[in-house]
């Protein structure tokens, strides 16, 4: 395996025991990222010598990190994929970046961002065929995972732009449960929805960034033994390939064969609205988080993005209060559930990544997870036919992150050996 | 009546019948401006010259506001209080703002906030008696409004700082439920707990102003007759002071007299810890959302801030998890008491303002509500001895907001007559 493969949790037992240094790591993703980035193009800006000269001290010393182009930074850029916001220096780090830099990380840069992450895409491309979409609205960050240009990145879910991208583009993606990690410095879109996430190659090292971000204990400490998973063959079933049914129930047959219970599971009842609660919510509070782009700059925003927010702005108010009083309904409902079973099991998307950089793919089997604001985990599951990644969803108890990790982190090994 | 002290309400009525113009009503305001600040000290930044050239089309057209110095502005420096965002330009406006504009409201400049909206206060005095404090952290926009100012201002509440300094400065102060207006573009202190809350001389104004800001529909229409009050002699009523607990028996008794349904009532046992949870949430989110001033800017904080934020950088975070648990129980088990009662009367605050500038009072009455998220307004109840304001707090169910509104705009016109 190559180094810049590596994960960042090999890389730390490796520096620790001499065999290593930061700095021989840090060149082997900046040689991947000039190898790579012609073609993938997941930086919105980039300059490897940053990177070199910022290095600093604490646990993720000298790691590179790929920071969503929606994060304020005190350095770099932060144009939120608009071009309302190019060049534009909010003079400051969001709090996640802070973090993340007071733990050690670099970064190289900025990674692309769809407009103000909602759907109108940037140049990135899929790491793993440059003909398909990497998935947004956190393109690059997957994208740059996907190519071990580096070992982790953050970006954002507010639809499905954490747990979409990760499947995509071969990852893992981790979005904790809603209100774990700080979103100052975030660029606004749904403030009920919108959830700071991570992007790594596996389980291990997503926990080992998020516990940065969150202060949560998340690693899996010990074996939790086999799990207890609810497959869940989600309302639009239907829609989803038949790779990716394929896939689901070989992880399933999989995990059972390990000796994890694996029982079919329905969702309650009061959770039948959450698909277009989500999308209301999203419209409503998209309108007025964009106020004052909506304002002052409209010309400057996509048509799809004042499709949304005109629709939003126009929203019956009354059915926003609604739905927010079914999530919570909802929210209440799944408790039950996840006193059954550790976790669920449920497609990230409908297939591998669609062909086109015209769009970024469907959200339709994240959008009541982030309203749930359930935690969520992608999980790679091999290739379709095509060589295109696959990948599984897990999603969790709210608030019980670690449960969510533990699990899916003894998936993890049973699927790899 | 000057016009200074008129509620726009009056002005929008007045204006409309052709009997006054709104030129002539914002140079009452910005005369109050140059009459009083000298000694209230409301303002971070002014220029009465700007509030005149910024009349803009809208249903509140040039009425003038006031906003707490933690909302970016696109033309006012932003500066949270502290000597690190002295002259500090966000080149936008927060969503707030922006919705406040787009309703033609104009900005004469912005009101003092303390530090980051944490404890260690500015200049501001209250404009009842300049030996007191205003109440913090929204100090400037509280003060403004009592002061006669503007009619309507922009707040923050993470622990007290609209409810209490609301009463301080004996006008109204609404923070909404929580999650109902956008907080994006406002400086972060705790995720869980900020609320973007508005100052006004009556509910109308607030609600006039907080369906600008929210899109709902918070104006109570027609007359929803007599409310079911709970007296709640809160958790910490030993601590209330004389003035504050006979203003409160007074309000009940006429609410009682007018046919209101008054009974006294307890909490559920699902909210015994919230106290020390909001303390705790708070201490552990801020330490994690000014991460970026931590890191880079120490030596730029207030004691009182360090020592909060690296309390709660230490905190154990099974203490933070447990405390979000609590606090949705508690939240669900509150919804029982909210079907027998429309609305809980308590106290916003120990009592009339404390004298002095060095501290801006003890949120102590305000903590659970915030934490849980339950709509909250401050309705002005007379004077203390000394003549210093006091005031009434009423809280409301969850996403129940016109409710509360209807309930207040009840009590405030009979405690009017």
């Amino acid at each position: 395996m190559e180094l810049a493969d590596r994960t960042a949790t090999w890389v730390l037992a490796e520096t620790e025991a001499g065999r290593l240094t930061r700095g021989d790591y840090l060149e082997a993703c900046l040689s991947r990222i000039a190898a790579r980035e012609p073609e993938v193009k997941a930086w919105a800006c980039l300059e490897a010598d940053v990177a070199r000269k910022a290095a600093a001290p604490g646990p993720l010393s000298g790691l590179p990190i790929g920071v969503k182009d929606v994060f304020d930074t005190a350095d770099w850029p932060t144009g939120c994929g608009s071009p309302l916001y190019a060049g534009h220096r909010p003079g400051h780090d969001a709090a996640a970046v802070a973090l993340a830099r007071a733990a050690g990380c670099v970064l190289p840069g900025k990674t692309v961002t769809t407009e103000f992450a909602y759907f109108y895409p940037g140049p990135t491309a899929n790491p793993h065929n440059p003909a398909h979409t990497p998935g947004g609205s956190s393109s690059g960050s997957a994208a740059a995972v996907g190519a071990g240009m580096v070992p982790f990145a953050l970006g954002t879910q507010t639809a499905g732009s954490v747990i979409r991208p990760a499947a995509f583009c071969g990852v893992v993606g981790y979005k904790p449960t809603f209100g774990t990690i700080s979103t100052f410095g975030v660029k606004q879109f749904g403030w009920s929805l919108d959830t700071v996430g991570v992007f790594a190659r596996d389980l291990a090292d997503a926990a080992l960034l998020a516990e940065v971000l969150s202060g949560l204990p998340l690693r899996p400490r010990g074996d939790a033994g086999a799990p207890r998973i609810g497959l869940y063959r989600a309302a639009r079933w239907s829609v989803a390939s038949d790779p990716m049914t394929a896939a689901l129930e070989a992880a399933a047959a999989a995990a059972r064969a390990a000796g994890a219970q694996v029982a079919e599971v329905e969702l309650p009842e009061a959770c039948d609205a959450l698909f277009d609660d989500q999308k209301l919510v999203m419209a409503y509070e998209g309108a007025r988080a964009l106020a004052h782009e909506r304002r002052c700059h409209r010309d400057a925003l996509s048509a799809p993005l004042l499709e949304l927010t005109d629709a939003g702005a126009q929203a019956d108010p009354g059915d926003y209060l609604q739905a927010r009083v079914r999530t919570r309904a909802a929210r209440t409902a799944l408790g039950a559930l996840f006193a059954e079973v550790d976790v669920l099991l449920t497609p990230p998307a409908a297939g591998a990544a669609p062909r086109g950089l015209n769009a970024t793919g469907d959200p339709a089997f994240n959008r009541a997870w982030t309203l749930l604001g359930q935690p969520c985990v992608t999980l790679p599951a091999g290739r379709d036919s095509s060589g295109l990644p696959l990948g599984l969803q897990l999603v969790g108890g709210f608030d019980d992150d670690a449960r969510l990790l533990a699990a899916a982190t003894w998936l993890e090994r049973v699927l790899a050996g």
